[in-house]
C-alpha cells in the first residue's frame, strides 16, 4: 500500500464508553501524524447488514490508499477469523462476518487475507475487543505502509452474505427494501436503470409514483425516486416513509 | 481564499448510513491532507433553524480560511439554489434555505455566489444528495484555494429567515425562546445587554431570578443567566428547564 | 509538554447545538493544523462518573504529547477550580470535579495544577461555557508546547471520588458494577487477577458461568467473562444484560 495518512472507522460501539477512543489512540500512537475519519459508530448493536451497506456507500469515494476500519464483530473471542482485504487500492480490516460483502462485489479487484494476530502485535490480545487490539493496530501498520500480506495468508473464501437480486414478476420488476436510513426512507435493490420508463411502485398496498426529486410531490405524500446508492426508494416527502407506511428491511417493493 | 487544511460538516444525517463517510471521502480525494471536522450530524431532519443557530455558535470561532459545509437540505433535488458565501474571511457552502441567516447578520461583510452545478463538477449529480454530489467537490474545491466566485455569480437575495427581535413590553423586555439546547435550557432572543439592572425573568406563568451562574440557585430551581451566546437563557440547575417547565421554541420570555 | 499534533475532546455537549463546533474552532484557531479527535460527547449530562470511566479506557492508549479536554462541568461558573493535569507525559485539562479519578490513580507520575484563568486568555470568560473559553485555548496552547504550569499553582489535592474496592465476603470476592456499557455490559471493579480459577459469578439471585469468550456460551444466555478493562463483566450474548437482569451502576458481583 503507497502511505497513507488517512484512516476511517465503522463501528456500532457508540462513543460514551470510551472504546472508540482507545482505538483512536492505538492508531495515533502507531501512524503517528495519521488523520482519523470517524465513518459511524451509530451502527446498530451487531448489525452486520447494516454496516456492510454504510460501508459501500463511502470505502470508493475514499482515496486510494485510505485504510478502513470495520468493528461489527459480535462474533469476537471465537474462532472467526479476522480480515485484511486488498481492494482497488483501499485497504480494508475488520472481521470475517460478511461486513466486506458489498465492498467485494462491488471492487473490480480484490485480495482477502486471514490475519494471524502475532504478526501484528506481540501484546496480549483481548477476548472481547479486537477492535482495540488487534484491528487498531493492523490498520495503523497498514496506513504505515505495511502491506498488508504480511499479516496474514490469502483466502479466497471470505464470509458475504446473500444480496437478493431483484427479479421479474408478472411482467413487473420486484425487489426488496434492503435499508431504511435515517430519514425513514426505504432503499431497495432495484437498480436505477430497471426504473427507466416506469411510473410508479408499489410497497404493500400502497401504490406511488416514481418521480425525479422529493420536490416532485407535495409534502406529506408517498413517492418513489432513484436514491443516491443508485437504486429505487421509496419515501416520504419532508416525512418518514418507514413510520407512515410501517414497512422496513425485506419489504417487498414492485415497480409497475 | 487562503488555501486551508481544515473544512467542517453540519448536517442532519445523522452517521449510519454512510452518507457522512461518502462525503468526507469525496472531500479527502479533491482536498488531500485536509483536515475534517465533525460540527453536527445531529440537527432534527430537515430543521433549518436549528442548523442555523448551530452553524453560529461556531463559524467565526474557527480561523480564517477555513470552509463550513451546510448541508440541511429539505428541498433537495428541486429549483432551490445553492450557495457559496464568503464570511469575514470564512468560506460556507450550502442550499440557499435560510441556513445562513445568522452568519449574513453577524458578518462584517459577506459576499453570496448562485452555484452553476456544472462549474463545480462534471460527473452526475445525483437528486436526492448534493451533499455528497456538489457541497462536497464544491468546498473541496475552496479548501484547496480556489476562489468561490469562481463557480457561481454573485447574488444579493439570499434566503434568510425572520429572527424576531425581542421588543419592550409594558416597560418590561420581552423575547422568545429561539432555541432549546441538550440540557433543555431555554435560549432566548435577548440580549445580555438588556438584562442589566434587572433581577427576574418571567416564562408563562413562573417567575425566575437572574443570576450570574447556575450555582447562584439550589439544584432543581428554575434560573435566568446570561448564557454562551450572550443572551438570556432560562435553566434549571442540574435539570432540564424544557423538561420542568414544558416549554419550547417560540414561547414568551420577559425580563422583571 | 513536547508540542503535539492531536487534541482529544469529552464531553456531556452532544453535538446538535454547535458548542463542540466553538470549542474546536478555538482550539484550530490557537494551534494550527492540530488534529482533533473526538473522543465522546454523548456522556450523560453531568455524570461524572461516566466520564472519568471513559476517559480511563483512552487516556493513555494516545502517544505522549497528547492534549485530552474533558468538559463534564456542572460546576462551571461556581468557584470549583479548573486543572491541567501532566500525567504520564500526556496532559490533561478540565473541571476539578472528579473526572480525572481513574487518570490519577493510573498513572505513574502525575502534577495537578490549578489553572488561573487569566494565564490563559485576556478574552472575557462566560459563566457557563468554560469548555469554549478556557479548556479549549488552554489545551490549544499546551498543544501548541506551553508548560502546563506555565498556567496555574501545583496542588496536591485533585477532588477524586472513592472508587470502591472489591473484598472478601465468605471467602468469596464481591464487587460492584462500576458502568454499564453500549451494549449493556455489566463491568464490575473485580480485577480480573481475581478471576482465576473461579468458574463462576452471581448478579442478584443470578449465577452465571465465568468464560473466556461471549461465544463460550449460547446466544442468549448470561455470562461472567474479564472484559477489555480487566476487570469482570456480566455480559448476555448477543443480548443486553443491563436489561435482562434489570442491573445497574452499584449493583453487587460476587465471584464464586
Amino acid at each position: 500500500m503507497p502511505k497513507s495518512r488517512r484512516v476511517t472507522l465503522l463501528t456500532d460501539f457508540g462513543t460514551a464508553d470510551g472504546y472508540v477512543g482507545a482505538m483512536k489512540g492505538v492508531i495515533a500512537g502507531i501512524a503517528e501524524g495519521c488523520i482519523i475519519d470517524d465513518a459511524s459508530h451509530d451502527i446498530p448493536p451487531g448489525d452486520v447488514q447494516a454496516a456492510a451497506w454504510a460501508l459501500g456507500a463511502y470505502w470508493r469515494r475514499y482515496p486510494p490508499g485510505t485504510v478502513h476500519v470495520v468493528v461489527i464483530d459480535p462474533g469476537v473471542g471465537s474462532g472467526r477469523r479476522a480480515l485484511a482485504v486488498a481492494a482497488d487500492e483501499r485497504c480494508l480490516v475488520g472481521p470475517d462476518n460478511g461486513v466486506f460483502t458489498h465492498v467485494l462485489r462491488e471492487a473490480a479487484s480484490s485480495r482477502c487475507f486471514a490475519v494471524h494476530p502475532e504478526r501484528v502485535t506481540r501484546d496480549v490480545i483481548s477476548a472481547t475487543f479486537h477492535g482495540r487490539d488487534l484491528f487498531a493496530p493492523l490498520a495503523a501498520r497498514i496506513a504505515a505502509g505495511a502491506e498488508p500480506a504480511v499479516f496474514g495468508d490469502p483466502i479466497d473464501d471470505p464470509v458475504v452474505f446473500g444480496v437478493a437480486a431483484p427479479g421479474p414478476a408478472n411482467g413487473d420488476v420486484e425487489g426488496r427494501v434492503v435499508h431504511v436510513d435515517r430519514f425513514g426512507n426505504l432503499v431497495t435493490n432495484i437498480p436505477a436503470s430497471a426504473a427507466a420508463g416506469r411510473d410508479g411502485a408499489r410497497i404493500g398496498a400502497t401504490a406511488v409514483p416514481l418521480v425525479r426529486a422529493y420536490s416532485d410531490v407535495d409534502s406529506g405524500e408517498v413517492l418513489a425516486l432513484c436514491g443516491s446508492r443508485d437504486t429505487v426508494e421509496i419515501a416520504v416527502r419532508d416525512g418518514n416513509a418507514a413510520d407512515v407506511l410501517g414497512a422496513g428491511r425485506g419489504d417487498r417493493v414492485t415497480l409497475l
